[in-house]
């Protein structure tokens, strides 16, 4: 059932251990699903209860806890032997009286590390503010520093077989993207579009069939593309109204994102001039991309290639995704923009997005990339233009 | 675009007011997305950054906050004013210097509430242990407390509009269950029934499509049914395994969830002695449910039921459940188990839902209810059985 070779969780594992070390960590909780699933594999919609890994830097694999009835879950699609399983009993879940925390702190002092120093991901979605507050309650003698993105910095280097799962899901994504480009007319409903979109995604290649993706199709039309995060709805798409189509292929939880714009007929001249602004753009910097430069030269590339253009892009063009659950793709790791010194590298995969979004309309048009020794590829062929239907 | 009359969202407002007073809080700071949308209307996929809303005790709208991209997101789905809608700047989006809550300090400073007591959603997904040591380390003088679950217990009691949507959800349920009941078959690969399945809940109804479930279908086959979260796989069904269905339909954010369990052959004589116990305290749970009793007296009488059988259940056996967003359709308020002395109310809404994962195998038949004046109604019509194909 394992997606990967069990040495290539050990190395995981290790790598994390060293950058641990790095900040004196003699422990770390992992709560962000992606990275519980990028150290143990662990895979299972559980991550709505409190769950995670604990690695102790003299332990040779880490200790999953969670709620009794997913321990069966992590029985099956981890590599870690049952000593390490750690189920907690159900009166903890959603408790006004009692928390999960509670628990995970007798856990630390289970294994003795109540006297060292450990690090939580303290800006992770699953790490709330009570479970800080439970734990920091439980374990007084105990220095808990922040060890947020530890293993997100650690996944941002994809190995041969990472980016062989991303290329599936770009197989995937381009059946996703070709579904909704030929569904979308004038007249019909664009939740049903989307109910088409959907099964794409999951029914994939011939050869395998896809998961979920960590965020769902965003599509919405008309109006509603002057913003960023909305999708379907019950209405039926309109003449001379342009679309947005930010979609992924999913498999093995890794993903491959990808956006494009539809026009229902003639597109204004302002959509026009975005679209052929935002293209050249996202070609330049497709083109520019490759090891040794840095995250913040790609975002400085593209304002270079749309100076003198009226598009104005205050955000960031793009960022590190992979492997992930809702509610994102992206590994908040690098970001192009300025101010982010990253280094790019071979083996690091990041989604190229500079959409636009005025206050009349938006145009999307984005890439997928893994970085190679010379340059940089996609993980889907689109074409790169604005859709006239 | 709104799904409610203002006057229902100035309703919720008001009543979640009246609990802030009782607590003694001057303002609240909601994360929880689907505590958002019910108090705004707000419905976006942006909870993947910072955003919230904050109730002013003396201001009659609520503040919304996000990043300034999905600010027009908010324009078009929420019944508040421009001037109630703050967006910031993108450098505070997954940045490793600067934090979202040193600009919602600023803007608690900006309102003059920092002198004041103010509440946060301690537990909640989307309100991370940094949100809360930024809130703390930028409002030294603010008085901040846990309103956790404050506008959940409101959310409690459902509208007639509400029960209306959740009605439409459960239509689309029938259809979700029926095709996945249908399509399983010894040789068909699970993500072919999934592609299926998620085609089935976005289609919808035939006068309305559906929306994206807070949770994904859960559908484990054979060994992965020992579990109560894992999902399907690229695997091809086999003669005389079971297929767990958790599957829900959603309208306008409203679900209606269900469970049943598929046998494709003849069932083992544990399989049907654990469906006979089940389905009997399923049915003798649903008969008793009325308004007045507590919820721990739900789990009583479905222990009393399946008494002098081999089924062991140590967790919850129900949730109440509504209007969500990923990761979870439970509203973490009330739970059918011991000890919780939530007094059944009409309007309630509860998915009673007694899993049974053994080491074996699991088995699953649940019904999502709404309390009536005299007893409560399912949400949908479906056999309740074990699925022999």
């Amino acid at each position: 059932m394992l997606y990967f070779d069990i040495t290539e969780y050990r190395q995981r594992l290790n790598k994390t251990k060293e950058q641990m070390a790095k900040k004196g960590l003699d422990a770390l909780i992992v709560t962000d699903p992606a990275n519980m699933n990028y150290i143990s594999g662990y895979d299972g919609w559980s991550f709505y209860v409190h769950q995670g890994l604990i690695i102790f830097e003299d332990k040779d694999q880490p200790v999953w806890f969670g709620r009794e009835q997913d321990s069966n879950g992590a029985r099956i699609t981890t590599w870690m032997d049952d000593e390490n399983i750690m189920g907690y009993q159900d009166h903890y879940v959603q408790s006004q009286t009692v928390h999960t925390y509670d628990f995970v702190a007798d856990l630390i002092k289970k294994y003795q590390y109540d006297h060292k120093t450990i690090g939580v991901e303290k800006d992770n979605y699953y790490f709330t503010a009570q479970c800080y507050e439970h734990l920091q309650n439980g374990l007084l003698n105990t220095i808990i520093k922040d060890g947020g993105l530890i293993v997100n910095w650690v996944r941002c280097i994809k190995s041969v077989k990472e980016i062989e799962y991303m290329k599936m899901a770009g197989q995937i994504l381009e059946k996703v993207m070709e579904t909704a480009v030929n569904l979308i007319e004038p007249g019909v409903r664009e939740g049903d579009v989307a109910a088409e979109v959907y099964k794409a995604m999951i029914k994939g290649a011939p050869d395998f069939t896809g998961d979920y993706s960590a965020i769902i199709p965003i599509m919405p039309s008309g109006k509603r593309t002057t913003t960023a995060h909305l999708s379907w709805t019950d209405r039926r798409y309109k003449k001379d109204e342009n679309v947005l189509l930010e979609l992924s292929g999913c498999k093995n939880r890794y993903h491959a994102p990808l956006s494009r714009t539809v026009i229902t007929g003639t597109p204004s001249r302002e959509l026009e001039n975005i679209s052929k602004t935002v293209i050249h753009g996202l070609n330049t910097v497709v083109d520019f991309i490759k090891p040794g430069i840095l995250a913040q030269d790609i975002e400085a590339k593209w304002r270079e290639s749309i100076s003198g253009s009226r598009v104005v892009k205050e955000s960031r063009i793009g960022y590190a995704f992979g492997l992930n659950y809702p509610p994102d793709w992206g590994e908040h790791t690098i970001s192009l923009r300025s101010g982010d010194t990253t280094v790019i590298k071979p083996g690091m995969t990041i989604h190229v997005m500079p959409g636009i979004w005025t206050d009349k309309l938006g145009f999307e048009c984005s890439e997928a990339i893994y970085v190679t020794q010379k340059g940089c590829e996609t993980f889907a062929k689109i074409s790169r233009k604005l859709f006239v239907k």
